[in-house]
């Protein structure tokens, strides 16, 4: 079939019709447009907003990103819902297809929602009402549409959303179901489509919303099939054949190797004593993720973000499907790095996956002594 | 070891014993038998009825099917239980080896209960007594038995059904406890017998029954791993090395490619404002299903088929292990066609998986709007 | 990368950095060292005593075992717990590469704690505290460190308990949270450490205790991924880029094909009406779990060994993801050899994965006849 004597970027047709107009590279030096920003804003929107986002965390990294960069600011998430009645909301993202390096030196052609992986983190309440327009930019060479799990109706929106280059598609529904919800391309090669960067999360907060934390973040892993042996300097093309047998050269946390440590823009912060929600999205397509924070425990745990279950307990590394997400809330009882990793070790090893929170404060020994010689 | 310079059909030692016959290619022309019907109708039967059976939904399909068609009807379900005392009931399988095409033009040689994928669904409340019998046809090649995972007693009854061609066995169990099971053969080459589609459902239901739904549906996925590549034309052979690596050719929901579309069979069907409930077996041998609907959301979930645990709620996309099942209710708020996928997506975009639920009904633009700029 | 023509052996580096000493194989005939046992006594201490441990389970077995056996008991486990206030706690576990047999001449370098694989379960109270010391060998060529997923802390205590052969490192920690928890070695190649055996469980036992059960059984399951075909004589290499493309030689538990049955060290043993308790741990590295008994079901379930969330009822399957546990309770109404299988089944048949409960007791035909006709 499509081996690697194939020329790179070269995409077969998938069992039910063809990507259109395929078998062309992705335009490089794409990239730029992402600095645009993928979601407009709009009165009474609930999603992030450029003036207001709080862009600490990522600022020492910023100046230290390729350009453009493309893993998503775990920190810049949409505030929890303040009101307590149905709104509607008019929400738009972009499709932009953006040339990005996975790691220094090795430059993959991205395909995302807003120029970054995950989308951005949309939120809404139950019953809530979104007007919602996909804008493929006309520097795309893909057509791209929008399947929301969120959604009831055909392809969760996808057959209405499918838009190619220079086009706006427009749908509207109703949030029916509280929970987490993975948004991804729908196109027929969706697997190519996600494993380049096309999904995100939409949060349907439940009617009576969430107890506060001190802080949200905002994750989400994919596996990247591409047609160099991991971390080998260039440009990586996309290996149909690899995807096929689900063996990807890469598996990453917000789109890029190592992005949220000190390796890359920065890990994510807290402090002792506070409190975290964590919103995950695992686009796959194809893995499963064993989502564990190494040196803690997920406090409580809705599996697949089906916050109207009840949560999991003390829940050490929790199994989420590809096309799915989590909720999980921590606790910070003690100064240390937290590693986030797929427990499927060798993608961690090996193929680039893995996050970090650093919390500061003061050492508290009762709980944890890393050297009780000295204490 | 078994690579693909071996001949077709093939078939090595398992760990613990030989399969015998083995290294004998399957008999060709095998599937009229499938005709038949594998369940033998008895006084007091709960399963399935030749006479009974409502096969609208099939009929379309039927004539367009090819000669054999494996492809399980997914309204041919036991209705369910309507007896509030312990019943002993009298149920036979047969063991049929079929050769069907996967998809037009791709032959395969089956093994099957009851001639069809998955096995016919198998219905009982708990606590009654099931005398069974396997019947393994005459014209088959191999030896088989049976392991029912809602069965106490070695082998899950495996041991004591082993039955060689043209002969048939017989155990009696009470089901002792309440839930979705799956059934599956068990000889030595478990692995490669249950990809060629030896795996079926049987429900203990509640002693207090289940609220009532409007629909019932019966599925089953299995991963088939042949010497061809996925869609060559031809009578494709086994490949026990692309199984060892779990790295199938085909990934099917009710044994055949696309069987339950427009495109094979013909979709399920149902009305807006119907509730539907999914009975689902996971046979593997060896992947984890991420199973999903499209453009929809399992109202209810009960995780494994675990009928006795709470079940989780709107839950997106849920994995089932290989050798699992799983129970899930559905809403159908709005017209639409929902698509069931196993959300690890390339086993929908390469490797046959779908199927569709057509829900017919007047258009609900509050809950969803495909074009709002003309409503 | 590092293909099949490398040298067995030869190790490459992580992402995150070299193992030091690399590229040298182990040392040979270590494996006597194992019989001291990895786990040193103290006062107080909660975990196994070589002195009060009942081996009959495997004392036919010692007789036939490859000198050295890796496979831990599995029932050796400590006792519940039976004091009500917190206590403290000198634990301590021996890093050991022992040289060992994976099934009758296949030798593989184990890595271990305690010189068995899984390592020796600890058990404590929720609130006690562990002054714990891992000691690494002066036998060992590579350094080691552990990871508790019961901790609090960087990297669980792996940072601090870092050991280069002939050292120990002490860390003190309150167990926070209950549940059963995975600890494993998590240096830089902690996938191929694993891979290799290291890893065991922690069981942090709630407040409240668990209700009686007559027999509990300690179980593990890990991958081994080495440079000859499965079952070839000789002496097994380790294959870093079959770990990397996640497909095993070898899926085991407890450490040897088949280490739990007839053919090996012996099978569990249990009685009729008994009841029993199995705390299982998935070391992995990559692989998920599809935990079954044939011919039994979980009675109740606890998922991830997350004790303090509601268990599931009557489970078949479960999903329990690499770097993570289960507790599993079952009843035995019937005399019969359960077996315990990874339901991804080519695991079983083509991989070494089985393990036995052997059931005794008279014959139950009400609830199981495997022979109707004669009774």
């Amino acid at each position: 079939m499509f081996g690697s004597s194939q020329k790179p970027n070269a995409e077969p047709s998938s069992d039910e019709a063809k990507d259109s107009p395929s078998r062309r590279s992705f335009l490089k030096g794409f990239g730029t447009a992402a600095a645009a920003g993928g979601l407009i804003s709009s009165p009474g929107l609930s999603v992030l907003d450029a003036e207001a986002k709080d862009t600490t965390a990522m600022e020492t990294s910023l100046s230290r990103a390729p350009d453009p960069q493309v893993a998503a600011d775990p920190t810049d998430l949409p505030p929890p819902v303040d009101w307590s009645s149905p709104r509607t909301h008019d929400i738009s993202l972009k499709c932009e297809e953006v040339t990005a390096e996975i790691e220094p030196g090795v430059e993959f052609s991205y395909m995302t929602f807003g120029g970054q992986v995950p989308g951005p983190m949309i939120r809404v309440r139950r019953g809530d009402t979104i007007e919602f327009t996909l804008e493929n930019v006309s520097a795309s060479v893909k057509p791209h549409n929008i399947d929301f799990h969120a959604v009831y109706g055909t392809g969760g929106g996808a057959e209405a959303t499918m838009a190619p280059p220079g086009q706006s598609q427009s749908i509207s529904f109703r949030a029916e179901y509280p929970g987490a919800y993975i948004y991804h391309c729908a196109v027929p090669n969706l697997d190519y489509h996600i494993s380049s960067g096309m999904f995100g999360l939409i949060f349907v907060e439940p009617e009576e919303g969430l107890p506060p934390v001190d802080r949200e973040f905002y994750l989400g892993q994919q596996e990247v099939y591409t047609d160099k042996p991991t971390g080998e300097k260039g440009s990586h093309g996309f290996d149909f054949e690899a995807m096929k047998r689900e063996d990807p050269t890469y598996v990453l946390l917000n789109g890029q190797k190592h992005a949220l440590t000190k390796n890359a823009f920065g890990p994510m912060t807290a402090a002792v004593d506070e409190t975290a929600r964590v919103f995950f999205v695992n686009g796959g397509p194809n893995l499963t993720s064993s989502f564990h924070p190494i040196g803690n425990v997920w406090t409580k745990a809705w599996r697949e973000g089906a916050i109207a279950s009840e949560p999991e307990r003390q829940v050490q590394t929790m199994t989420v499907a590809p096309g799915s997400c989590g909720i999980f809330e921590m606790d910070f009882p003690v100064p240390e790095t937290v590693k986030i990793v797929d427990h499927a070790l060798s993608r961690v090893a090996r193929k680039g996956f893995l996050g970090e929170i650093k919390i500061e404060g003061e050492a508290q020994p009762d709980i944890f002594d890393p050297d009780p010689g000295t204490t």
